[in-house]
């Protein structure tokens, strides 16, 4: 399964989390199949690169019938590994931390909070989410005997490079970054960068200079 | 201005507030040049994209010498208009939406929260980072009242679909969602759209399917 998937180009693969959660609900809801159009609506990505998306799944839409739901959710189940969990941790229990920990991941998708770490002694001891507050100083004790290979991380900006390089030495593999800070790390460190402010300011310059008609949605005619 | 930055491809263009932020700290600090491989350590993008962007910006580099920061900075400065400040309102004050008062973006930013809005009285007339939060009722007046085109969505999924509804007829061009809910909305509505699952999960997805080698940063050599 890791030699197919390794072929998906990395834009695709972005979009795979997006297209199970919504075979899913279609799944659940006892539809037996989707046209891209409908897809396209849905998930909000243009159904050309819908096509192109799936084409690489070995889903090849037929037109009139559209894509089976069935085959799409089994190839994405798998394809996603939906029946490993993985083990994250979230690190800072601020306004951002605690939005995540009432978030309930485990509901649609194969990642859970285990644990989450602070500095205030006012949060450390507590359970936010069903998911127990460390202390930041027991971090690297508790990530060596959970096996635990990912990290969120909603602190302030400087003190997310430390951290960084803490959770580099406890053998952490990849870090969701939600702080500003541009973090260092090992090549073999997958870190994913969520700016909150960057995420406004690109909504703002797009609004200004592509009219509508420069949107992904209008781009194409939706086809299959 | 804006016919020239309207040739800019939208990958590109979503990176220019990340570009801009770097080589405003830059600035700052005295530096008159930067090489693309400085550049791509700082904001992780591979150095070959960063070249490719900033030639449609008319920056070519020079070997050895790399860019002028005095050029970019000013180039960054009028594409993202940063002297037209975007009045935008947040909606749902919960744990994310207070993160986001907190934020302050005014700092790095041309975009401002002017207002935040939510249904708990225990909220309404109280004030979050120097932001007041009025009561969602009262939405549309004081959008109509301030001229605000743009919103960030930070309230439970289930309600998001009737607020956008609101936001479309109270003439709001732009949405940054936070819902994990996939919104519908008129053609020119322009909807940005981020699901804190789907990135950790797609994070994940990564980890698993994707080696240290195959990662866009050592997929080429930095040669500027």
């Amino acid at each position: 399964m890791n030699q197919e998937s390794t072929k998906i180009p990395q834009a695709t693969a972005k979009r795979l989390p997006l297209y199970y959660r919504f075979i899913k609900n279609l799944h659940s809801s006892g539809k037996q199949r989707v046209s891209s159009k409908e897809l396209s609506e849905a998930v909000k990505v243009d159904s050309a690169t819908i096509r192109r998306d799936f084409s690489y799944f070995g889903a090849l839409g037929k037109k009139g019938y559209g894509y089976n739901v069935n085959y799409l959710l089994s190839f994405f189940s798998k394809t996603l590994d939906q029946d490993a969990l993985t083990k994250v941790v979230l690190i800072g229990v601020g306004n951002l931390g605690t939005a995540f920990l009432h978030y309930n991941f485990i509901k649609n998708n194969n990642t859970k909070i285990e644990m989450a770490f602070d500095v205030d002694p006012g949060k450390v001891g507590s359970i936010i989410g069903d998911v127990p507050v460390y202390s930041l100083d027991d971090m690297e004790k508790h990530l060596e005997d959970n096996g635990i290979e990912v990290a969120i991380m909603t602190v302030p900006a400087g003190a997310a490079q430390n951290i960084t390089d803490r959770l580099v030495q406890a053998n952490i593999k990849g870090i969701l970054n939600f702080t500003p800070a541009r973090l260092t790390a090992p090549d073999h460190i997958r870190i994913h960068h969520i700016d909150l402010a960057v995420e406004l300011q690109s909504l703002v310059y797009f609004l200004k200079n592509y009219s509508e008609d420069d949107t992904e949605m209008s781009q194409e005619e939706n086809r299959t």
